[in-house]
Order: structure tokens, then sequence, then C-alpha cells
């Protein structure tokens, strides 16, 4: 395992890389930034509960100490709710959540929108009107609210976001600097409009993120696969990226049981030496 | 249930229920066909490897002598095939299919077209490949062939057809009365296109097959739930068929295996109680 992080330490290919702590979900924050400077990581995508566990004060100085980047913040969203003080409880969550990430010093919150609250069609116009609230006070802050759609095995309880072109759809009303995308692979690999809507996102691209397919799909929620182990051309989707005009950090995010039973180091050591291959397609 | 069924018996609202097999598994071809006797149920939707259980002919004499009509059969497809003599296999299967569904007098053959095979872009070229080389041969035969785009968690390992658009896209390029579509809720609930897809499907539209989406989804395969039992706005999509011009049987498809350890007749008279409100939306 050294020898094949050694092997990317200092290369360009691993410039780009970004540890979501959900890879490695056992990790705290501060183990996961200790496990990135070891490993050569520059990048971290933080979740707010992880964060909170430690607090923001510490999670900021570990990362501004190890001089890591912080490529996004998981999670805003779940704006769906059942009446309008429910409603407005998930207004001010996201605030919260836009406020957390200017202090940990990222300018990207991921939005995974919600599922179902009451019907499907109400549900998607909660999450615009939520968007079309929070968009200025994100963007007076300077961070940018990047719209996760999501496999659409996750419509009912997770997002009614589910393909690029929706999320653009919503995106495209608002300023590019308050509204942007999440590219992640996992979640857009079946959609056969999945590179042309890439295409059209460009400047929208506030995240890119990498995961896998297993087939067969182990579990519905932590059945997900290291980059190369599946079924998706996680290059293509690289490339499309590249084609597009982002020129940020790719986090690898995987949810996985298995995974998670192993320890972080060696999990990163995989990632960092399947990357030029599985991510950046250096094969072809 | 012996109230509840008596109710819909002769009802305008029970003229179009058709009873796939897949709903009552345990059922031989000639079981579900006597319990739709039983229910009033017109139509019942023939699964190949269930008819091949009893045979052809009997399977034929049974809806004969019931006066029960096959409103389709399930299932011709799984294209992607490594190689040519796999390929050739493939549409072999195919042609043998078309021929069972003459044998049993329905003009209608669900294709679930196939998982990957090699890599994505190639298996959604043979699938076109193999739609194109079998549709003279199913026209002859009055036959159509019906695409099933089916939900994206299938992608992998059932079907690389995933959305209504993509399989119109497909169809289009034959002659209707060779290739149409089926419209399955529970696959095409999620896509905010669906309904508009509908709409453009028109004539196109082979097979309407209904399911519910249970929340949370208790398994990827057999857990779909009973109209009515889960998120979907079922009606919403009976609605745009109807105003599709689609005047065919409606089949109940509910792959579960808590609904499979009832007793047919239950579960048949349920679908019928439920089914005024969860398929046709009469409380609207």
């Amino acid at each position: 395992m050294p020898t094949q992080v050694t092997s990317m330490l200092g290369s360009p290919d691993a410039e780009r890389v970004s540890l979501n702590q959900r890879t490695t979900a056992r990790w705290s924050v501060t183990e996961a930034v200790d496990g990135c400077c070891r490993a050569g990581v520059r990048w971290i995508g933080l979740w707010r509960e992880d964060v909170a566990a430690v607090g923001i004060e510490t999670a900021r100085r570990a990362v501004d100490a190890a001089g890591i980047g912080v490529s996004s913040l998981c999670r805003g969203g779940f704006f769906p709710a059942a009446g309008t003080a429910a409603f407005e409880a998930r207004l001010a969550d996201n605030r919260s959540a836009i406020d957390e990430a200017v202090a940990l010093g990222t300018d990207v919150l991921v939005l995974v929108c919600g599922g179902i609250v009451g019907d499907l069609t109400t549900s998607r116009q909660q999450v615009a009107d939520a968007i079309g609230t929070l968009a200025p006070y994100a963007g007076e802050r300077g961070v940018r609210l990047a719209i996760e759609p999501m496999h659409p095995m996750y419509c009912a309880d997770r997002s009614v976001i589910v393909t690029l072109r929706q999320a653009l759809d919503l995106a495209e009303q608002h300023p590019v600097e308050q509204v942007g995308v999440v590219v992640d692979t996992f979640h857009l690999w079946w959609d056969p409009e999945a590179l042309t809507q890439v295409a059209r996102a460009g400047a929208r691209i506030a995240s890119y993120q990498v995961c896998d397919w297993l087939d067969p799909l182990p579990d519905l929620l932590l059945g997900r696969g290291l980059p190369g182990d599946g079924v998706i051309d996680i290059a293509a989707f690289t490339d499309a990226v590249d084609a597009a005009g982002y020129r940020g950090p790719i986090e690898v995010e995987v949810f996985n049981a298995d995974v998670w039973e192993r320890p972080g180091d060696d999990v990163v050591a995989d990632v960092l030496a399947t990357w030029p291959v599985a991510v950046l397609g250096r094969d072809r």
C-alpha cells in the first residue's frame, strides 16, 4: 500500500483528488484530515454531522493546519415539508448550512433536495421555492448551492431531483455564482443523455463526485463501489466534465458498508492506486 | 373479500383489468386463468416460462375456454451478448418468443431488453440492432414488439433502456404496428418528463402496466407494491395513457415476495377493490 500511495504523491494526477468523508465513514474529521496528509491528498469533502461532532472551529483549524482545501460541505436540502412551519424550519437549517460552509472555508454546499412529502409535484415545487429563497442568501456569502440530482431509486425518500437535465432546469433560473449542480457518476451514469447534459452544464458544475455501480448492487444505500470496481465508464464522465470547463477537485464519495470495515488508510491507498485508470482513463 | 369482488364484477371499471402472472406468481397458467374466472377478470398477461411449464397448447386452450384475452406475453429481449454467436442465439430465442405470442393469441411481446454485456454503449447498440432485425419478423406475424423502459436501478443487469424517451427514440425508427412501448408506472414514475413522453407515445403504447413504489423500498426486485400501497400517482398515468389514445387492457404486474405468500384469490380481490381509486382515480 505505501508504495502505491508514494507513486501518486506529488503527481499532477493526484492534485485534484478529494476524499469525501463518507468514503472513510468511521474516521472523524480530524482523523480524515490526518489520513489525507499521510496519503498526500489535498482536498476533503466534509459532512455537517461529522463537523458538528468535533466543532466547526476544530474542523477549520485541522484543515487549515494541514493545508487541505474543503471541496464541499454535505449537505443542505431536504426541502419538502408538511406545512409552512416545517418548510420554514428547513429553510432555517439550510441557512445554517450555508453559514457553516463559510466558516469551513468552502464555497460549495451540496444539496440533497429531499424525497416526497405529500405528493411528488408539490415536493418538487417546494424544492424550487426553497432554492429560489436561499440562492441570494448563499450568493451574498460566497457560497454556491450545488443541486445534486440523485439516482431515481432515491426519488421517494432522498431526492425528487433525479436527472441532470432537471437539476439544470432549476439551476438556470438563478445566477451561476449562486446555484450550480453536482455531477456524481453513481447517480447519473444510466441516463442516455448524461454526457450531453454535462456539456450543457458548463460553468454550472460546482462539484464532481466519482463512485462506481456494482453489479449486482449489494444494497440500495450502502452498496456503492470504489472507482473501477463497477460498470460505470467514469473516465468518460471525467472527460466530459473537463470538456465542460470544470477544473476543481474530484471527490471520491463511496457509501459502502464493506469499505467502511477496512482501515481508512488502505481505502485511500486503493483509491489513489486505481485513480489514473479508473477515474482519469490513463489506459486509453 | 367476496363482497369487494362482486362490487366490481360486470362494472365497466373492471373490463380492462389484466392479471399479469407475476402478481400471483405461485399460480400456474391454468390456476391463474381459473382465478381470473372466479374474480371476473377478463385479461391475463402470461410469462413464457409459466406457459412452457404447462405447454402452449394447454395454455391456449385454458384461456380460450375461459373466454379470457391474453394482453401480453413476457418476455423477449436480453439482447446484449458477447460475440456474434451469442447474439444470434438471442435473436433466435426472440423469434421463438414471437411465435409463442402468435400461438397464444396475443399481439404484444414485452421486451426486457437486457443489461450490460461488455460496455453500456455497445449494449445499447445491440438492443437497437436486435429490434431492427426482429421488427419485420414480428410484424409479419401480427405481433408488436413492446419495448419496456425499466427503472434505472436495473440498467446494469436487466435493461439498458431506462426512459420512455429512449424507448420511443428506438421505437419510432420502425413502423408503429411492428414496435411499440410499455408504459409501466413502477419503472417511469420518477421521470420529470414521464407524462410528456406518454403523450408523445400515442399509438406506440402497446401495453400499460400498473404497480406502485413502496417507501421505503423493501427489495430491489421483489419489493414492488400493489396499486395504492405506494407513492406513485397511478391515476395520473392512467389519465395520460387514456389521453394518448390507449384503450387496451391495464395489467397489474407486482413482483412482491410478501404478496406471493398470500392466496391468489385474496390478492386479486384486493386489486379489484382498490382499482377504481388507485388506478382510475375515481375519488377525484
